[in-house]
């Protein structure tokens, strides 16, 4: 029987593996090992055959950590005011895991996914933990990453997530789904506001944060959001969404910021916000993997009931794509 | 037995109410009935029930449209380009329709949809249909809607169908998979170019246009675009994409940009690309159409088996979603 001690010291315990048994004990423990999260957060990235038996044993450990989104157009700040944002929670005492997720293009690879280096001072912190996620432009990808890895960390016993999105448009909406709160943000002069209302990321928005105070147009942008704050319709008891000023550079706002963000999480609970938007989060959870798996099954159809032939069919005017998604559908549920 | 001619001075021939049956006659008398054209490409956007058997009876004159999609982000002038574009196919004698897809938000209704003053010079050109679709925000109604309303304009015989996207990012990716040939907009000094690569849109284009070029930085947007370009990684026989600077409020530079959009299409025959991308399109629709219909399935199973119970296991920590979608899967599948 090998001695657990030795095989530790051999360079493969079982939490760096991703062993399920082992997880099953105590999965906190992973928040002291940063390689071991490492490892199983890139099980959730490439979607590996690992993953189910370490998401099973890892599901009873979740549902405790705080999901805080950030997002806006690249050169607001992102990295800059989640940096600030980290410190502040750090000197709170609570363990904080950052998910960058980088809707990356083809043609520049990871080079775009900014300035980290704000985020440095926090590397050597055992009490943080960061990690890029590069989901590829595929919507599909992210859906199926994306949660899987906060499950993870929220196991791992970090109080606070912070999923920061870089890009525009739907990725972020997709992304504001996975949050318990959503932080949208603006920089002065730049007509982001316009620009989010447009790509439809406004209306996610838990808090806006208008970083970058200190320049110009600062107050001509904190008036274009309170005019589209005003527009939308809210119910009685629904959370109106504050606009802070911030120039995380300096700190300037933080506080305020970190005060918003408190009452936002008492009043998910207070209004059984949380639990609503965690049963609508398990549900597109749920509902994503089951079309990935049946969509998998629907390729590997025999011929002549397969989705290719069906596609030829239909490229070929014999057919049209509601009578074909009926073949496929019989096909796939024999 | 009712008269024909009398059915339709009553104010609804079969052909406006969307019937089969005469739809399967000749639906190219639709490029002539602006009413009944409209009418249909609604039972599109609307997922109405009366589409299936439209779509049905559609099918054989499907195939023959030239779709060429237009994006970028907003201000580029899309809407003057494709003004632009429909009056040189319209001096060629091709009838020329236009769907403008505008992902719109809650916030702002369409009242961001943009200018369209420059088309109203077409609104009453006989040989032009111009129509604007809503697709507020969800990509499943954008994915549903799109490919449907074009297979209409497509067998109502319109040869050259353009869509025109609004917004930034990812839906704009999903209409360009929709195109036989997808026009990239960009302008001077905007750093568009960098902003479509975050957004990951630069790998979609099969034409890149600089428009509003009598502006400075013309030079360095297509020096950008250049750069990009050379970056990317192309086989032997694959397509560069060519830039092309337009002023298209003054129709500068649109011969050139027409010339190009025919040695493209040229391509795609003779390379085959344009068979291959149809399959493409026709699988990724009848996937689409399946999937939706699997996901109104399994929001319809008995209690206990539901998405829902399955979403409040996986909420409260006793399901791992992995296992929750099997579940669900299977319940689907009897």
């Amino acid at each position: 029987m090998p001695d657990p001690a030795a095989q530790a010291l051999a360079g493969d315990p079982p939490v760096l593996a991703g062993d399920p048994q082992a997880l099953a004990g105590d999965p906190r423990a992973l928040a002291g090992d940063p390689r071991a999260l490492a490892r199983l957060v890139s099980l959730a990235e490439n979607a590996a055959p690992g993953l189910r038996p370490v998401m099973r044993a890892l599901a009873p450990f979740t549902g405790r950590g705080w999901v805080i989104g950030l997002t806006g157009p690249p050169g607001v700040g992102k990295s800059t005011v989640t940096a600030a944002l980290v410190a502040a929670f750090r000197e709170r005492g609570q363990r904080v895991a950052v998910l960058a997720v980088d809707p990356t293009s083809p043609f520049t690879g990871g080079a775009l996914l900014g300035d980290r280096v704000r985020m440095q001072e926090h590397a050597t912190d055992p009490g943080v933990f960061i990690r890029s996620m590069a989901t590829r432009g595929h919507l599909g990808g992210l859906s199926a990453a994306a949660p899987q890895a906060l499950r993870i960390l929220d196991a791992a016993g970090f109080g606070v997530i912070l999923v920061e999105t870089v890009g525009v448009g739907q990725a972020e909406v997709e992304i504001a789904g996975l949050a318990d709160t959503t932080l949208v943000l603006a920089a002065p002069g730049t007509g982001d506001a316009i620009q989010a209302a447009k790509a439809g990321i406004l209306e996610v928005a838990d808090i806006f944060v208008v970083n970058k105070s200190d320049q110009p147009g600062a107050q001509e942008a904190v008036r274009d959001l309170r005019t589209m704050i005003a527009m939308a319709r809210r119910g009685e008891g629904d959370w109106k969404p504050p606009i802070v000023t911030t120039t995380a550079t300096t700190g300037e706002g933080i506080a305020d910021l970190t005060a918003r963000l408190d009452a936002h999480w008492s009043w998910l609970a207070s209004s059984g916000e949380r639990d609503r938007r965690r049963l609508a989060r398990a549900r597109a959870e749920i509902t994503a993997l089951a079309v990935a798996a049946l969509a998998v099954r629907m390729g590997g159809l025999p011929n002549g009931t397969g989705l290719d032939s069906l596609a030829a069919r239909v490229a070929a005017g014999e057919l049209d794509p509601f009578s074909a998604a009926d073949e496929l559908v019989a096909a796939a549920s024999v």
